[in-house]
């Protein structure tokens, strides 16, 4: 790992083990590199599964494999190789997939498509079935290890491993949530591709939890960009393994489905913000509020205009409250937005309301603002109830000498 | 000026006059500098008017000036004032540009939808009335000027004045078509904002004209993209004061109106590079043709999709064949894409076809292609026969530099 983020947390969390979870890791040796590459995660037999996955058109065989196994609604073990993202790499890159679904469900007795497997790294080479073979063996065989360890093992170009934990009440019964997350940019194609993983004891449908995955997604990981660029292998799968001995949650209307609902989105939002602070050269954490448009979807969009602008990201970098490019950057988004409606915040101080600068705002508490790590930008559009939070980071030098000195 | 680009053309081209049209340029001092800032373009009685403008929601007064004017059909001068965009600036914004036109339409005895504006620099300042009124008097005053003194004063982060001409053949008379632009981003809302104007001798319809550069803008400028920062000010005017004597075009029937569209296009295209070879801190020139794709239009989007991707832009500048990147972004245009039939050149030579990389292509050519000034990227979608041209630059520590240092 290169230089931590300025960004990073202190230190990784202290998190739970969670019932019917066994981690371990070992070398695959799928770059010339003197580390652990491949994450094992065993299972215990009832876990539920739920998934979301990359929207792009062009998705590695392992966002496809995912994408059939997830709604069967079981799962028994998870495979995360590092350093190979096995994208765009034809029937080659199929067949790894299936041979280490083959060779997991040999082991534990269970059937393929309860054998979830993620790849990361440089596209266009099939993943070695070889490396990938060995790499298992030696994990089946090793010592199982701490969440630190896994969260380390899954990253790439990561600059710290990402994991947090929350837990909720169910009727009375405690259970426990908790993700590991890699990613350095939203997503960059080659070596920063986002997966996360959330394990839960909680007893829950796997369609109730999909439902809850999908909603908390709409509203976490789908609300970070880092660069614009999506990613060919996104993904974030839910497990829960049933051991916390609560009564099992069917539906949104049960008792305590409310609260797990809520630490779930909780959770993901840890995630996705931990992904943001360890964005490309980022050394501005940005929170992007959108408030009074026309609808939700339309203030989300509005959102990720600002949050995608090259200028309004480099205007950050250089602490320069250039509030022009933030209005540019509405004008392009192509939804609904009246110019002499719009007003807009940096910090809490207003610097631009009904269509022009407010004549001799005070500079200093925003000079100020924009001088620290956390940057608040808010827009209000004044059309109507529609509001969306997005986070991003600034663009920097960092970035450029990450991405033009990198060589695939 | 700024170290002139080094994708800049060796010199200013040598430009004919414009029979019926006469340019003066005058010190308005729109900022604290040293150079003429404001242009003064008169054209003779007769001339016809066709413009586009910003696609923005939230555009400058004077693009809503130039858009309700246009339809009028007739132009008799034209006032472009550079340091301040007078964007986002409410009453007072507008106030300035009917200010401007009544002064010259007071001038010329004409009426003030007949004087088209533009204004481009920084946001949110409203233009200074008197400052405007007495650069208009310097401007009356002063001696005819050349284009390339014109070009100039037009400029703000330009970092060299821009024109080009083209001729066309109407019936046996020759007639000229010449045009000035400015923009150093395909759009940074500051100091870079895109404005073109076009000039001819030819005889044509407003209407047709109109037809004319709506075609060839969206086939040259449409096509264009610098950092994916769609201006508030964006504006390209075509002036025709119909003395070359040829007999009029109304209609796209009429003998010559092909060729005359043609050179339009051509023109306007030229026009267009000479911006992108202007990008904030590009060293590389690249051109994206995409082809296969199940419509003009999608093929259009995926070559914005890749031609805007940090990802592709960063590789190009650090010379790396990285297609994965390329991949990545057809993944992320949502258009229809299977991943399984695209090919993917650099250059001459073909590095993925088929759905993975072409085993063993030969990487030299490549590395030297890359190491050019102009780039070549070619997308095979292989599904039907939509195709789009897509010009942009690559993206550098200059671009972070010149927009992370600016100071608003």
């Amino acid at each position: 790992m290169t230089d931590r983020s300025p960004l990073a947390p202190a230190a990784f969390p202290s998190l739970p083990a969670i019932a019917g979870v066994t981690l371990r890791t070992a070398r695959a040796g799928y770059k010339a590199w003197e580390r652990c590459d491949l994450t094992y995660v065993e299972l215990d037999a009832g876990t539920a599964i739920a998934g979301v996955t990359t929207q792009s058109k062009c998705p590695s065989p392992e966002v496809e494999w995912c994408r059939d196994a997830i709604p069967l609604g079981s799962a028994r073990a998870l495979v995360v190789n590092a350093g190979n993202a096995n994208a765009f790499t034809g029937h080659r890159g199929r067949a790894a997939v299936e041979a280490i679904a083959a060779k997991v469900a040999n082991h534990l007795s269970c059937l393929p498509s309860d054998v979830f497997v993620s790849s990361t790294g440089v596209i266009g080479v099939p993943l070695p079935i070889d490396k990938a073979e060995a790499g298992l063996e030696a994990a089946f065989a090793a010592t199982p290890c701490d969440w630190e360890a896994a969260a380390t093992t899954i990253g790439t170009t990561d600059t710290y491993p990402k994991g947090a934990s929350v837990s909720a009440m169910i009727c009375g019964v405690r259970v426990e949530l908790l993700g590991i997350i890699k990613g350095s940019g939203m997503i960059a194609p080659d070596m920063a591709t986002m997966l996360g993983y959330i394990f839960t004891d909680a007893a829950i449908d796997p369609a109730l939890l999909q439902q809850m995955l999908s909603a908390a997604n709409k509203r976490t990981f789908s609300c970070i960009t880092v660069d614009s660029d999506t990613s060919t292998s996104d993904t974030v799968l839910a497990f829960a393994t049933g051991k916390a001995g609560n009564a099992p949650l069917t539906s949104m209307d049960d008792d305590g489905a409310d609260a797990f609902h809520a630490a779930l989105r909780d959770l993901c939002r840890q995630l996705a913000h931990l992904v943001v602070r360890d964005g490309e050269g980022a050394t501005k954490f940005v929170e992007i509020t959108v408030e009074g448009a026309e609808s939700d979807e339309s203030a989300h969009r509005i959102g990720l205009s600002i949050a995608n602008s090259p200028l309004v990201k480099t205007a950050i970098a250089g602490e320069d409250a250039n509030w022009g490019r933030v209005v540019a950057a509405i004008g392009k988004a192509g939804e609904p937005a009246d110019r002499d409606k719009l007003s807009i915040r940096f910090g809490a101080t207003q610097v631009a309301t009904g269509g022009l600068a407010v004549e001799g705002y005070d500079e200093a508490p925003v000079a100020a603002h924009l001088k620290g790590q956390d940057i608040v930008i808010g827009v209000d559009l004044g059309l109507g109830e529609g509001r969306a939070t997005i986070w991003t980071c600034d663009l920097t030098h960092g970035y450029i000498s990450i991405n033009a000195d990198y060589r695939s």
